[in-house]
């Protein structure tokens, strides 16, 4: 059998990074994919469509031991979720065109055996798994107009909570309020004291808190908790590119107000997928819910794309179209 | 009807505290009790024999707003939990010579008019409900020889838990092996690294931490976790008298672990007592659970075995036993 060659423009980590990651962390490399694939073996070879830029993928960066993820390898390309098209199929359970998603390499053709599975359910899991959420309870979610808070945003209001969230920009804090229907939004960055604007929000105090960013606002949500509340942790990404990380001082508040809080990852409650799609998809078609997506166009732009997350430049979730097909 | 007065010494919290308390934040008040009681009343008057000295009581010697508890009133006795005899009762409940235990003032004799509860449960509770512990799983307590650690480590043995404690006295630690039956202790002051310790000790990481004391602790013990883990937070002796607690930074092993962390307050967990007396008193009987009392003699000791609390002085669970009859 020929072999059949193609070019594969790869995104590769140079090394392990510290603080910020920058877009030198990482470079272009080209390399050279064989697209020959065995029938009947469970290889599938895909273009790859978009790719995802997640918060997570920051600690990939570091050097990881022990942790709930593998580092990234330096000199290899970065990996992460993403949708491709299926070109070349050994497995009979694909055919040529079909859309698959999964985590594959940031490259712009992928050979992969397995496919996996994407966010959204990590809002859906979070949500309604960790929080225990009842109708007419406070939520408040920090990042809250991020690829996770959104949807738990719009998940709490559909099940008639009060819904706060903060974000750091006037066009995303708009956006709260105008698209995603959140009762109150505010910029955290223009608010002197934490505390002070929670108790604005939430002058009976916060029983459920959905937590994406760690540090300050965690020590000022604490002090504003209801007895009973719960603290989904879902990420902490205001800590994620510090050498130290912010020290946490009020979790006394855990027991004299009896706090839950509880950290979780999607990878423990992918088999909720379909029990989501049934829930979501619908709503998605009546409207209900939206999303609000940031679309960086081709490949060039995915290392400042992941770059720009950490310092809050996307609005909604990150994404990088590397091919229309 | 003649008045019979009695004199009542009292022990009266001075002012608020800040740091460490000391015994000159109290004072010895000579004070006068009206004996009479009107028959048909819920009033009893009791004559204290024991009064319990226990961390919690010193957020009360601050001044707290918005606390699960109130302050205690500087220029009033303290309270705190105490066993009493009956001398008078309008109450045809009791009768004179009756054993009962509540919330009293720190005094010679209270005239009270409801009963309440006692520590223990905080252990059963704790244990029991809060850290969801199954045989065969690994258990670290802090503070391991105090009121609420010794019991929760006999219970995690009968279960058929691995157990480990910490304590800050040689006496202390000896004592968590020979006499509670902890597979393992150590004394937290002769660590130069508490990481390190944890790691000697649970080679293959903790399942249940039992928290009673918080800061550096917590820190070391969340990054020694395992998968799922739970944290039941029960107290955080060693940031009761800083003025500006130490932050805890290893909060991320949350999300990567998973891990379940709660407060809780035996308030909450009353309706327990009848189940907690149907397992715990059998248990003592059959010499299974064994208990370390340190009881100091005297009312005249009580502010010097109240302070001495917090710097560890006490070995086992603290009572000062005000009365021999």
């Amino acid at each position: 059998m020929a072999e059949e060659m193609m070019n594969n423009k790869q995104i590769i980590l140079k090394h392990y990074v510290e603080g910020y990651p920058k877009e030198s962390d990482m470079e272009f490399k080209n390399s050279i994919i064989k697209l020959n694939v065995q029938q009947g073996s469970n290889v599938v070879v895909l273009k790859n469509i978009y790719l995802s830029c997640d918060p997570y993928m920051r600690n990939r960066m570091s050097k990881l031991e022990g942790s709930y993820i593998q580092s990234f390898t330096p000199g290899y390309p970065i990996t992460g979720y993403g949708v491709s098209k299926v070109l070349k199929y050994g497995d009979s359970n694909f055919q040529e065109g079909d859309l698959v998603w999964g985590m594959n390499g940031w490259e712009e053709y992928s050979i992969v055996t397995t496919t996996q599975r994407m966010p959204g359910v990590t809002a859906y899991a979070g949500f309604y798994e960790v929080c225990s959420p009842k109708k007419g309870e406070t939520v408040f979610v920090s990042a809250a107009s991020g690829a996770v808070g959104q949807l738990v945003g719009q998940f709490a209001k559909m099940l008639g909570c009060y819904v706060v969230g903060s974000a750091g920009k006037k066009q995303k804090v708009d956006m709260l309020k105008t698209k995603f229907g959140f009762d109150e939004a505010f910029n955290y960055k223009e608010e002197q004291d934490l505390d002070a604007a929670l108790k604005r929000y939430f002058p009976d105090g916060i029983d459920i808190y959905f937590e994406n960013v760690g540090g300050k606002m965690l020590d000022a949500v604490l002090v504003n908790m209801k007895l009973h509340g719960r603290i989904a942790v879902c990420g902490m990404i205001s800590q994620y590119n510090l050498d130290k990380t912010e020290g946490v001082h009020n979790l006394f508040c855990l027991i004299a107000k009896r706090i839950r809080m509880e950290g979780f990852l999607v990878f423990d409650y992918y088999h909720l997928y379909p029990k989501y799609l049934e829930m979501i998809i619908p709503q998605i078609k009546a409207g209900n819910i939206v999303y609000v997506e940031d679309i960086a166009e081709g490949f060039e732009s995915a290392p400042s794309a992941l770059v720009g997350l950490f310092s809050g430049l996307n609005v909604g979730k990150q994404v990088v179209m590397i091919s229309c097909e």
